[in-house]
């Protein structure tokens, strides 16, 4: 399992504060938790300062993420100009988050895959929006990888994120999106899937149950990377537990290492 | 989801002391904490005894556990006396715990399930042994449950149980009764699944984290009955979640009223 952190991220309000107050050390510790609690990468945001602010703020995020951690970073924003300066900042293979089917954002961010030889977060989505029907998931899935393979990017280098709406109003939502998983993963050996956690629980109590089982669920139907916070202990026990109950930790080898560093006392 | 609280089982050493002991107030605190934790009917197990004691002792701890329980019991034994014993002084509709494919298990408890218009946890076995295969467990279950139906038991009165195996040493055991499961759902609407817990973790350290794991991947293909420990809230607090984003659960009405419940604040 690929994990990448999500906690340096401008819409969480300390961040916010302390990119607005350049509190270096604030956002270093963050940072730090995240990599010792097992993060293999970690997400980048600011994209609540000024569009036109933006690119400079993350290209100082980058730059102070990257003092305290070796740990390749995953730039996450919607102005590809401020995805520019993080990738012209950033050392090692950089993941970009995101592209996507609608037009302006594909034409403007492959570009930028290709120049830094990205791994690259696509959204299931195009000009015509979110996919309001598994059918329609599939056929946007399904296009936007088979051109980003068109266009050079390696099919491993692609994270697409099958978009789960908001299960309090879209109750077929996680049964549409484990389908598409599984579909698109029997046409795509070697394609990754991606999923942040937040909107499949949003407006519902004690949201860390919804999101942790499923994380589990997706993981039997082929997702190999989250952004989600590492150091939620019982979902990262969980992920352990489901990837070797599906056979993709040889002789539960991760699980028992997991167990002998203390990850699983919880 | 129906949940079978596994806790009066002979197998543990507290509840065979007891059993031993006929010490009637630990069995029934027992009964009552798994009940009041949410549990849908208990399973209840003497076969430590001696095989020629054991219907006396399943009428004992029938008749003691419904003192103090409404619930509905799963009578659990492989002496067929023994279940007929528990039957016989068994109130409500009970279930059976468990028939087979195997000859003289289907024959000794066929003829049970018929007399008290029970429910009956199916073991996808038969006289060939535990299936090796996906291909041998679909067929196995298959056959068993058409057989089932063509003797007189309703669909709805069956629970199979796909016997998962130990992942430690058959690591593509969950894997295949995840897809048994999905296949045998499609082949017949209404029937029921059914699973304990102990077997796939087996042999590997912190076992509950693999148990839950597990618990959610099958209810995403279909299991709704589980045989386990109605006190792991952790679990409790998934497959809540788990039927809610498998849309199982309409307007996530049981999830919301677990939270008002305050089961979902571990």
């Amino acid at each position: 399992m690929f994990i990448i952190g999500e906690k340096i991220n401008a819409t969480r309000k300390g961040i916010d504060a302390a990119i607005k107050a350049k509190d270096v050390s604030h956002i270093q510790e963050v940072a730090k938790a995240q990599e010792q609690e097992g993060a293999h990468s970690l997400d980048v945001n600011c994209g609540t300062v000024h569009a036109s602010e933006e690119p400079e703020a993350m290209r100082w995020l980058v730059k102070i993420v990257q003092e305290v951690t070796q740990l390749p970073l995953c730039i996450d924003s919607a102005n590809s100009e401020a995805l520019a300066a993080g990738l012209d900042e950033h050392r090692g293979k950089p993941l970009i988050n995101s592209i996507s089917g609608e037009t302006a954002r594909y034409n403007s961010v492959l570009p930028l895959v290709k120049q830094y030889n990205a791994g690259v977060v696509a959204l299931c989505n195009d000009d015509r929006g979110l996919p309001t029907t598994k059918e329609m998931a599939l056929e946007v899935g399904d296009s936007l990888v088979n051109r980003l393979v068109k266009d050079g990017v390696p099919v491993d280098d692609i994270y697409l994120d099958p978009l789960v709406r908001t299960l309090a109003t879209s109750p077929e939502t996680v049964v549409d999106s484990l389908e598409v998983m599984r579909e698109l993963s029997r046409r795509f050996p070697g394609l990754h899937f991606v999923s942040g956690l937040s909107n499949v629980s949003y407006g519902l109590p004690e949201r860390r149950h919804l999101n942790r089982a499923f994380v589990v669920m997706s993981i039997a139907c082929g997702l190999d990377a989250v952004i989600a916070d590492p150091l939620d202990a019982q979902l990262i026990a969980l992920m352990y537990a489901s990837e070797a109950l599906v056979n993709k930790d040889r002789f539960c080898m991760n699980y028992i290492g997991a167990y002998n560093n203390g990850k699983l006392k919880v």
